[in-house]
């Protein structure tokens, strides 16, 4: 059986996923955005931060996440800072493929992680990472653009949404321009952790 | 003890709690939004809307706040729309402040709701609800841009958000113009119920 396509983002109380611009405000809202995020082991293990991390449901999530996932696709901006700040051995460990109008010979990195890069649209990424992801699922992995193109497109089965404590009152929403005639939501779980509500939906067409 | 100050809306997972014109789609959004609180058995019986109505959890939770609120404060364009619309038995059964620059006498209906015209400000109405509500909560009942003025000034104790399973694209936003600079969250309870996640923060000032 084909996997499903999927997204896993934090979003604030207010429907943001990145802060609009740097600086002090902004720095906070981010960790606090992540703040479920970053003390778990296995996030922690996965960037090779270091410094143990913490078991439990939040860590279970992040793990799961991460077993789930045979291939991942990405836009060129998540693409061009994750280059910048992955360690040499990227945390995907799996074929992912950036959706860009760079032509370049795909990238190998140690631990497994190759980057594809495709020139011909979101389809076609996704088709590459279907074949790539076998039977496990692929994640849409970002930037928030990339998800809207593929959830307008009709091409999102499920999602998993980290509702963090935090109001941003600006900066990048993951919502935004989304066609709302088009896509229905269908609860699959809630499932609140100390950190954040980790909401898991269903996308289905209207 | 003095009670609390909270607000208790319905919000999209896009962070909506109202559509911003009349039309089809935001017909359809609106019935979607509130889809877990128009088949309880409180909220049809405190409308007179007949019909029995679903007992369980979500009815649970319109009960409480029900319960728990001793006296109302609303902005006046929810008023000007309520005043058309609900039962001549208005559904609040206690003291309600309406904030306005409309001077008018206190209006009492049967039930035991009344009306009252406050044209000093906000933190005058709270004060006047505060005293009406005894030990008993005051809720601020909206609209949105009211919700919003007492969050800003750091008024909210807590609030209660009935995340449903909806998009609705445009519309009022519920965090529109919130100071995140100043307003903090820290999470309560999160109750996933089969047509909503209902989330608890309490409110701090930063």
């Amino acid at each position: 059986m084909a996997g499903k396509v999927f997204f896993s983002v934090s979003m604030s109380l207010d429907g943001f996923i990145a802060p609009g611009s740097l600086g002090e405000l902004m720095g906070r809202q981010w960790m606090e955005l992540q703040a479920w995020i970053f003390p778990t082991r296995f996030f922690r293990e996965n960037l090779k931060l270091g410094g143990g991390g913490e078991e439990g449901q939040d860590n279970d999530i992040v793990r799961a996440t991460y077993e789930r996932t045979g291939a991942s696709v990405m836009g060129k901006r998540m693409f061009d800072a994750g280059e910048r700040m992955w360690p040499e051995e990227a945390p995907f460990h799996t074929p992912v493929f950036v959706v860009t109008h760079e032509k370049r010979d795909p990238w190998e990195r140690p631990g497994g992680t190759t980057f594809h890069f495709v020139n011909d649209g979101i389809e076609a990424a996704l088709d590459q990472a279907r074949v790539a992801a076998g039977d496990r699922d692929v994640r849409i992995a970002g930037g928030g653009e990339t998800i809207l193109q593929y959830l307008n497109a009709g091409l999102i089965d499920e999602c998993t949404i980290a509702l963090s404590p935090v109001l941003f009152g600006s900066g990048v929403r993951l919502f935004d321009g989304v066609d709302a005639s088009r896509v229905a939501l269908e609860p699959i779980r809630s499932e609140p952790s100390p950190r954040a509500t980790h909401l898991t939906y269903a996308v289905r067409r209207r």
